[in-house]
């Protein structure tokens, strides 16, 4: 998928802008230290600029100082929310960090994380990665009894379960929880003196734990630990609550459903090549989807090139076993911001090309294999395979290093809705002749699959198989609560 | 009282700058407007711009287009949270809005107004000018039955209990908190289709009601009506539930305590010279407070002078009465600023005299009387009366025009503590020596009960009497929530 | 003239706001301080907030540490332009800053002073307070022979000339510029080492010398020496170069008119009431324009009002000869702020009334004789009366304290032009049914020669008589350069 | 070399980070079009866009109408400085644009170009790329002469010059400048109706001519006509000054050197890789580099990686030549923001790695071979083969893609002084025992001038062989003047 260069405008709308959603968008990225006597609130800060590629629409970070718990949030990336004064105001032991995407209608700052609440135990601060599949059901149960909701986010309705367990410590409170919350959610929680990791039955979005001598960290991906140079500890498991706190980690084991189901478009697209998660390298993982790619695709193309950035591993990949040269192909303009003004329409007539440029030097009278990592809308892929034509290309064959998506994801991506699948709606051939290629193809299920060292049950890959490992939401109540 | 220029840049603090709260703050000032067709974000932002001098730490305005309510708000004046973009964003047929002053312990866009949230029975949004005594303890009480605050404002607390009345239409509910919210409270409420103002059994802070053709409009005070053009109809009566809807306006009268308590230093100093609240027309009040205090002392003065802004009516009714001229001896610097920045101490010693200067040609050998609202502190006073001197005043005679303040304020007037109270802790002569004045004199409370047209007992006067109409808080309680 | 309040909100044009220019604008403040050893941008700071009703479009200080001349300027208040950070980075021991008023044409950074350039014999900063009437006619000249310009003010063309005479050492070179120079302007210039006051030959706009201890401070007006606890010295003298350097002060006299045209305009309308200037106070001038103009025209009120608040020591004065209560009886909102959102036309005909609020309860059924200090165009006073006339005022007398406008300025006061002057197309008559007032009186020249100490002839009262002192500009030269 | 990841935070000083200078600076990019009737600012937002890799720390366009020229400028990138409004306010007939990095000490508004200024003919803006090496010489004879100098800009030199010869139209003036302006320059210049491109004798900057339908456009790099799809037509020949206007496209062949000198740094870092520069396309200049290196220093690495970006295209040749795998195996924060929050010292020492993280995966226990384009202090280096270490690799080769940099550049190239070029200071073995690699090798001089297609004469190569073809400033001149 080419996606990742037309989200960023896609959501500088503004009020002016159409809304481009060509792409997924992962919900967010959570993160949280423990780490007495240390600079917690920039250590978070750290963490959440190696996370900013899972949600650019907001940031925030809270810290607790054993006492009290302080917040700073805004709209935009960890660099634009965050400066050396706010940061200095945050000052504490132990600290979360959240980073988000959103669909527009919920880009509001009431939505941004961590929310901080305050219940009968004292203070809390909650950061989210994911998507509850019952979280109107939960509001209307807890509005019955009294609860009143400022936002529309599940951290939300999750805080006001954890409250209607306020007899018990937070850690049993959360087990409690973990039978009524439906759905995908990692969490990082912070009462005034614990840091508290919790993971869903199934796994399905990532979370690790790592050291950072004698501090702890939990992060959504290990690229996060990097940064700190702090040791991969292991992943947190599947219904698992890590507890740290100034007696070292302790782990309850919650409900654990009876398989995994790690969502594999991580690996396919969300997170950073340099992530390890769940025992499988992404960058390997990709390079891999290529090679198998070029095992059941070979073509006598000149040279291979990817569609920069989210397709260089499995181009890399398709060169090697091809044994053809790789090339990039396409120069992505590396300064593309969230706040660039869109052409006009007459403009776009004109075929501005902003974001990516093809070198004609390069390609004009070759035969080349494309690679692309998946397609949602097709919009992106067409305009390339112009781009290319349009340089003098001979042959353009466009591969796709990951089946066709089929269906919508509940568990926290935020990808079309069916009707604008482009596979759920035309045939493959009809998909090729509408981006033009001179052959298309995608990668087979099996190939996927193959490219994971985990078993094939392990993984959610419900967007290509249509097969859910958790009940999807009753479509009467999908339409969320919105306070934006 | 000197004080409303010091307070302006006290609230620049930042982390540099030491507050000085040498001067009391009134909380917050609402409006709501009920106006299908009409602009109602605009006309909501000119009531509050006229509202403003109740509260310039954040303003907020809340829109319903009848099925969703939209909010903005932000930290500063009203003129600078919105703009053309943001207000035109807020589209809709009833609005209502909040400016807010608090202490800097809370100052943050979490505790800004107003606060919209989703119950059972659908949205709302609320705006709060008052100050609950039972606040924490009615915190305890909602927590323990799974009740999360994020704030630590009292209108989290009044949404909580509606809620818990969320089996009964909203003016019944709020009927019910009426009987367990004690304290000053006026509420503007909205809910996606009604405007609904409550005032407290006591009437403490103001609340009118006016009509602008066939719209609606509720407001702190009646200077927000005028701005609008719109026609004074009435005073909300102590205890009275106001209903606005298509169907026009319709009252619940709830708990109406056995007296009447108007907070009286709304007239001394807080409200508009230009609102007439409660029946009675502050400006004329302060003149007659500056007569009365002619009549219970009179010096052979050259000239009377006013400390500015808040002195300028009664210096003038003094001057009346004492048959003297009145003369702006003191000049105020109009561009006072919240983002000011101080003089250093060094520069102190210097004696920069940045918000008012003295006009040596006026005043050199004169003998001038000078007339203050109040004094809290004395520190304004002893700053006025060393410049004076300097510039060659003969004698000086301070001239207080209300009586000395020796109880602080529950009801929703940030004040300061008791200790720092100069009349609770020293002795007229006393403060006299502190200030420098050659005389000082404060009005007597009859002088200050015969300016209003009303029973004294129809006022709170706690501030000068420590009689307190509603039971103040424990102190045990005293300590708020903060989530700032 | 009602005017100050109106200026604020019409320069927040940012291409959706008209202009509304019912008033006229001084356009510049000058300050500098020699003061080796001391923060001298911060007590600039100071200097400038002093006179920034001389100007709010800009602001800028220049600062020299004996090597280096730093600068930092911004369009805004001078509160909005500085804060810590930026005030801290300009280090030295003396400074020269700037507050600038212009017409929307000019009002672009480019435009903003002090103006720091280099030249043959090394730095220099400068800021302007007045208007060349040759100035088109300078700058073709130099032009001629290879300069260039890269704003519209006239300190780039005194910069030129100035660089002209490069052989000669600055305090030489300002001689010679003075006989080239034409017009009204009063100069504070700085070079490495060096502090310079420089006024026109006639002296028609404000400029004076004070001492703070060891330290000399030039500025337009005295308040501005009060506010840094500075001894006023004296007026800097028509035509006089006061020169400021490690050795104390020496003056060299330059060229001096026949006579002084000291800008009578400043008295009436523009410097601050507390402000001396070339030894008249301005608060008494206007108070005795007061009464002058109830010794002319009496009439059998009720209550004497100003329009606030320039014409209240002028109210004050009225109403201390006639023997009337002096009330304000019309409030002005203190939050009047540059950024303020104009009414929609819609709502202009609803009445919306921002700035200004008559007291009904003081007004009704009342004989007011209301008090401005002048009328440019009518528009705000006809605003007035109506308001009045809202609320009830049986009779409304409308007097002015200065005499009709007649004549344009071209010295520095941006006026309207004569087309726009109401008093010189219409008849005394015309003007009263136009503003609807009862009666309508404007000040005799008399009455305004008589209400200063010094001999007519040393005023510029060019607007009143339509006697220039100095030759304005050919027509043709009129159209300025803009870089805008 | 490592660098541009770099240099991008290096510029948060703000007083409070020091730059980090370890990498070199091309100092600006310009761009020009002549399109009457179409959006010609839009157009050129997106021309800077796509030439933002040359410059982040200003950004300007202007605009003329025929008329009039408006320009806007400010700090930061393109998409920072530019809005929907202040472009809308920006319309004409055609428009020149520029992007600037300069060194901190002219890190100010006042050098953000273009510069607009007003001579004898009327008006003109004018956009630089490059550097005069007589520039405080024609300052210092100009001087002399009456001009005034507001910036440190090598533009504002050329302007003064071209205002000597006001007597002849902009054309030949612009001839005779060349002349006297000694050093190397490329200069998009407008005046009210016509565009101009003017390209110093030896050719040194690039500067290319495009066309779009009836519009014309100039660009310091051919990426820039892509993005528009503007047709290349040719380069600016060296000396050549091109006129266009209403009549078309007219040449005149100024002063041109004996030989070109086109900067060979472009090819291999700075100019971007898709861009065809005096017919050389850069991508393919550093693959043939890499390939070169190949041929020159072959190692029995596992796996070749690059430095990203810069290293890419080499890598990937290398990898080629050498039938070894590329891989990604240091991972790009693609989020790395000017406004960065830099590690604290402590932090350092824990060894955050927040801008490239290397795969551990990938290389623990590999041989690694891996290229940079080029090395300048060391410094980057030396902590990317210690991230290497610190996951395990068991050999490292480091390639580098050029010759040792010896000597400094006076071109237009902010480079470090020679006391920072470590291959200046040191010896191979020096280097490679401080940077830790196993092995240490750069590409010979014959390698990197067979990897263009030009003679090696016609190329500027000064700071691999230290020959300067156009004479450098005489050290004492060297000190610039500073007016930031």
């Amino acid at each position: 998928m080419a996606g990742k260069y037309t989200c960023f405008d896609g959501r500088i709308n503004r009020g002016r802008v159409s809304v481009e959603r060509s792409c997924w968008h992962e919900e967010c990225g959570v993160f949280g230290i423990f780490a007495p006597g240390q600079d917690v609130a920039r250590l978070t800060y750290y963490g959440l600029y190696a996370l900013q590629h899972r949600g650019q629409e907001s940031a925030g970070i809270a810290v607790s100082n054993g006492q009290h718990i302080s917040v700073h949030k805004g709209m935009g990336l960890v660099v634009e929310v965050f400066n050396y004064d706010n940061l200095q105001t945050l000052v504490g032991d132990l600290a979360i960090g959240h980073v988000r995407y959103s669909t527009s209608e919920d880009s509001s700052l009431v939505n941004a994380q961590p929310l901080v609440f305050r219940y009968l135990r004292g203070m809390v601060a909650i950061a989210h990665n994911g998507n509850l599949t019952n979280a109107n059901k939960l509001r209307r149960q807890l509005g019955a009894s009294g609860s009143v909701f400022q936002s529309s986010t599940d951290s939300e309705v999750i805080v006001n379960l954890i409250a209607r367990y306020s007899q018990e410590p937070i850690e049993l409170a959360l087990r409690r929880c973990q039978e009524e919350l439906q759905g995908a959610y990692s969490l990082v929680i912070m009462t005034e003196d614990k840091l508290i990791g919790v993971r869903d039955p199934y796994g399905v979005r990532p979370l690790c734990l790592g050291r950072m001598g004698e501090a702890w960290v939990l992060a959504s991906e290990s690229c996060a630990l990097d940064t700190l140079e702090a040791e991969f500890v292991r992943d947190v498991e599947p219904g698992e609550i890590v507890v740290i706190d100034s007696k070292g980690v302790t782990s309850l084991q919650g409900h654990q459903a009876a398989h995994r189901a790690h969502c594999i478009f991580e690996y396919v697209y969300f997170a950073r090549p340099d992530s390890t998660i769940d025992g499988e390298t992404v960058n390997m993982v990709r390079r891999e989807l290529g090679r198998n790619l070029a095992r059941e695709y070979r073509y006598k193309g000149d040279v291979v090139i990817p569609v920069p950035d989210s397709g260089i591993a499995a181009a890399a990949g398709y060169a090697e076993v091809a044994g053809l040269p790789f090339e990039e192909g396409l120069m992505k303009n590396r300064y593309v911001g969230r706040t660039f003004i869109q052409p006009t329409q007459e403009m776009r007539n004109l075929g501005v090309r902003l974001k990516l440029n093809p070198i004609k030097q390069i390609l004009k009278g070759k035969k080349v294999i494309i690679i692309d990592d998946s397609i949602v809308r097709g919009t992106t892929s067409r305009r390339i395979v112009g781009m290319l034509r349009q340089v003098g290309v001979e042959e353009i064959h466009l591969l796709v290093a990951s089946p066709p998506i089929l269906h919508p994801c509940y568990y926290g991506i935020d990808t079309s809705a069916r009707g604008e699948l482009i596979a759920a709606q035309y045939s493959l051939e009809d998909i090729r002749k509408h981006v033009d290629a001179d052959s298309l193809h995608y990668l087979s299920l099996e190939g996927l699959f193959s490219s994971v060292k985990g078993e094939a049950e392990n993984f959610c890959a419900a967007c290509f198989t249509g097969h859910y490992p958790i009940p999807i939401p009753d479509p009467e109540e999908a339409t969320k609560y919105s306070l934006a």
